[in-house]
């Protein structure tokens, strides 16, 4: 088993630095062990901090993104809840149907693929389903490459009592995520996006508004794996009776993780951010120079999402990018199967030597 | 962040090789990449090995040891179906838990903590209970170190048309599991115990007839994060559609369960039993003439639970190990707390040295 050295610009996995590599290697403690707790505390910690919030509940769910979305899902709704989720590309749907697992009624708010939403929009949907206890929205809809606007959301969900629930899969250490002064009330995302982190973890953060949501639960979380009125002991102690054993944590995970973050914090959320940005304007130009346009109105740096341009056969350009260059960008997804190409530039690997290397391949196959 | 090199001999996880460490630290592919795709079927071709199973529905579940009870929980169970769970410890309690968030009538068949059941009285559990849909058993309590034997549980389950469900987690690759022989129908484990691999993926397999209930559902599965409809899709390219994308996978933790995997095969499976079962031997012996007894009647070789003796001071005790030592043991678990030490032999951690040497400490530690 000797995988290749590829270069990871796809909708993720990410780049993962060999600092993050090295820390996933090192000796597995025991999950209780002191030593792994000051792990996890500093983890934590930090991912408050990435997330910019002060949420005592805030800690990395025990297996990836679609995990810590479920984690939100199953804590915070009971049979019965009215919520409305807005779809805008295949992660909008799969909330939907999470949601609809764990028995909402979900109002689907649609907008065209690659468009974002309109505060107004969100506003007339609650006045149309006033008993409405949750809204759903994704920051960055991995399918699309569209980057949704959050500020001033929150003022509109909460005067329903609703919660305003995110999907920051794609966004979170790449794009600015203010958990608390955008009032958001839970937020989920993935290690392996522009943390740079291999797969397996999902950081999420509950707000105070989402606990008193789950302390009042009449019901009893359907999933025992996500259910944060025990989680919450094993990784803050809080709920009464101190720390105690839930599962068995992903140890060396936890690591990565923490290296991970430290790399982020090393570099300063702003000025990752502003290099995110960079990025993202030099791929772009590079791709209007060879006429290749792009899918949403409203880009997201972590995620280029562009046409495929017509003559050009997708898996062709994509399997060579792979066997000539080493170089992973993603197929389109759900109904743009076939339509888009998806060229992530996260965290690690947001570069200007994987921008003008990507550029330089794609001009070479397409021949332009 | 400089984890220390602990000698885990606890209930898990266990010592991981460095050669499974050294893999966890390859370099991350892409979910989708030809590459890991390969690796993954390795992966699974080597479980079912194993597990001694020609099941094809035979992956790791992406997340720890309780996400692979729960994903057979949630996939073969619908709201309204009778189930009987043997409950001899705090995993056998859990299961009851985990299956009644699923909808599950639970008729508990209960033992006393460090017992086991005999075929008989799962025969009247069902003789009670005819419309029992579902039998839960665990194999490996790793709250009482109980072995529960399973040969001779199938006639009985399958004569009244019951799936036989297995929990293997402490016992798989440390003790036999075999599937096929056995007449499982759905059974799961982890990766942390005598796979010598750190926590992070839970093996599971399928047999025909838990396909067939899962093809035969009325409801959608309440876990979209767990439902085998779509998983067996990734995983086997199988239920129609060929190979679909569903979530992201946790690549790394791949390459170290391949690694594992691997060690064991080439260890084999035989040779590997009978290591774990003479280091059990040895440690007894030791453990006796130290005037420590065991919990359990018929114990695990993978999990020693020995009684805490009269005088002794158990997190005192425990607290010397982990300083003086670098050693590991584990707690008493639920009512077993503060009565009960559990010294695991598993896998990697399963050799002379260790034994003698957590022997000679707690002949030290005890002043014995």
């Amino acid at each position: 088993m000797h995988p290749a050295e590829r270069i990871l610009l796809g909708p993720g996995p990410s780049p993962v630095p060999q600092r993050v590599l090295r820390a996933l290697g090192a000796p597995t403690l025991g999950h209780l062990d002191p030593q792994y707790l000051a792990i996890m505390d500093q983890v934590c910690d930090m991912l408050r901090q990435v997330f910019r919030t002060g949420n005592p509940l805030t800690f990395p769910v025990s297996g990836t993104g679609m995990a810590g979305m479920e984690c939100i899902a199953v804590n915070l709704i009971e049979p019965g809840d009215e919520v409305i989720v807005c779809i805008n590309g295949v992660f909008g749907m799969r909330m939907k149907d999470v949601m609809e697992r764990c028995g909402a009624t979900v109002h689907a708010l649609e907008a065209t693929w690659g468009d974002v939403f309109a505060p107004a929009q969100i506003a007339a949907a609650l006045a149309a389903h006033p008993r409405t206890k949750l809204v759903g929205i994704v920051h960055a809809e991995t399918s699309t490459g569209a980057h949704q606007p959050l500020e001033g959301l929150a003022e509109i969900v909460r005067a329903h009592e609703a919660l305003l629930v995110v999907d920051a899969v794609t966004s979170l250490g790449g794009h600015d995520v203010r958990v608390d002064d955008w009032g958001i009330d839970a937020i989920y995302s993935g290690t392996q996006k522009c943390l740079s982190c291999p797969p397996g973890l999902a950081p999420v953060s509950f707000g105070p508004r989402a606990l008193a949501r789950l302390d009042a639960r009449k019901s009893k979380v359907q999933s025992w794996y996500l259910d944060v009125s025990m989680l919450r002991k094993y990784y803050t102690g809080g709920g009464g009776g101190g720390r105690v054993y839930h599962h068995t944590a992903p140890i060396n995970m936890t690591y990565a993780l923490h290296e991970a973050l430290t790399i982020v914090l090393e570099e300063g959320l702003e000025a990752r951010h502003a290099r995110h940005a960079a990025m993202h304007q030099r791929l772009r130009t590079g791709l209007e120079k060879l006429g290749l346009g792009y899918v949403p109105k409203r880009s997201l740096h972590s995620l280029n999402c562009i046409q495929v341009p017509s003559g050009a056969d997708d898996a062709a350009v994509r399997r060579r990018l792979l066997e000539d260059y080493g170089i992973e960008i993603g197929a389109g997804l759900g109904p743009m199967a076939g339509k888009a190409w998806r060229i992530g530039l996260m965290g690690h690997g947001a570069t200007v030597r994987n921008v003008d290397l990507v550029l330089a391949a794609l001009r070479e196959i397409l021949g332009r």
